[in-house]
């Protein structure tokens, strides 16, 4: 099935910003009947979640305050990938960086897309668990309180409105899924001396 | 509880972008231990978005080339507030723009935040059913097919990776949470001559 109706081709683009953080194009395009249009978005280099077990079932999340939100925001781990970093290595990084966890079995879950109208960000989903305690090493201007969740509790704050982070509501499910055995993950063992 | 340890305090913004549809703003911060850092981020209006549940059970998604990821994405209906718009009224200006239904019965649902780090974008979900055909309107340069898919068809997809989008994956599991009574909505009645 050709999807040439639907499919916008890109006749030029300009970096509209350069930020610290943000990098942001527009592209003009041609729709698919022949017109001009603009597409404005988000250059991301892509992220990664993890969704980490601990032996009694509970989960780690984070509460951490979202500027643009102006809230704390209950969230499982997640970050941006590195320049070439790949995407598992940047789980086990992330793990480690923001939780002191890291994770002797790691499941890959998939994909989602948070924001398909104006970023070209990613977030690839992993799932850690047999987890084990080392360093905590918070990125500069990073402040995250911890916190040990039964996923019940997760369940119940999404029903009242508590928790509304996109990917961590998708996790949530992934987990409820995974856990029915709808939804199997294939776990993988990670030595030791490969954790950061 | 006081979330002083988390919270960042704004010394001053300047705006980086007034696009055609992006306004992207630098903020000027003090992290909750005094340090200054700065915040990149979106402003955006707002959004919702609509599950359109028919007599025998289906849902309408939509399929729709989403630039930023270069591919067709399938997703519920969704759409930015208009100025002084209600969410409401949005949520049914958006599924009678884009699919041409109208719904006797409307649930709201929740409320998604789906990209805490860079956007101010908060997506309410909305829940419709008792659907009845009028005119579709597309906006200019919108080009998207739709499709009635059986609730286990998508919940298949979005184990095979083929349902990437955030929105329309926890939209996905309210559908579900909703139907098992685990997270029960309440539906009111709109008269056919407050539709649009």
């Amino acid at each position: 099935m050709s999807d040439a109706h639907l499919v916008e081709t890109r006749l030029s683009s300009e970096q509209l910003v350069q930020g610290n953080f943000l990098d942001v194009r527009r592209d003009t395009i041609a729709l698919p009947d022949g017109q001009r249009a603009t597409r404005e978005y988000v250059v991301h280099p892509g992220a990664v979640m993890v969704v980490p077990i601990l032996d009694d079932g509970r989960v780690i999340v984070e509460r951490q305050f979202r500027y643009p939100l102006q809230q704390v925001i209950l969230e499982f781990p997640a970050g941006k990938l590195d320049a070439g970093e790949s995407r598992h290595a940047c789980a086990m990084r992330e793990l480690a960086e923001e939780t002191g966890y890291r994770a002797r079995q790691w499941a890959r879950a998939g994909v989602l897309h948070p924001t398909v109208a104006y970023s070209t960000e990613f977030i690839e989903i992993w799932f850690a668990r047999d987890l084990y305690l080392g360093q905590r090493s918070l990125d500069q201007g990073e402040f995250i309180e911890l916190l040990a969740m039964d996923p019940d509790a997760l369940d119940a704050a999404a029903c009242q409105g508590a928790l509304t982070d996109a990917k961590s509501l998708i996790a949530l499910m992934w987990l409820q899924k995974s856990q029915s055995g709808q939804w199997p993950l294939t776990w993988v063992s990670v030595p030791d001396a490969q954790q950061g």
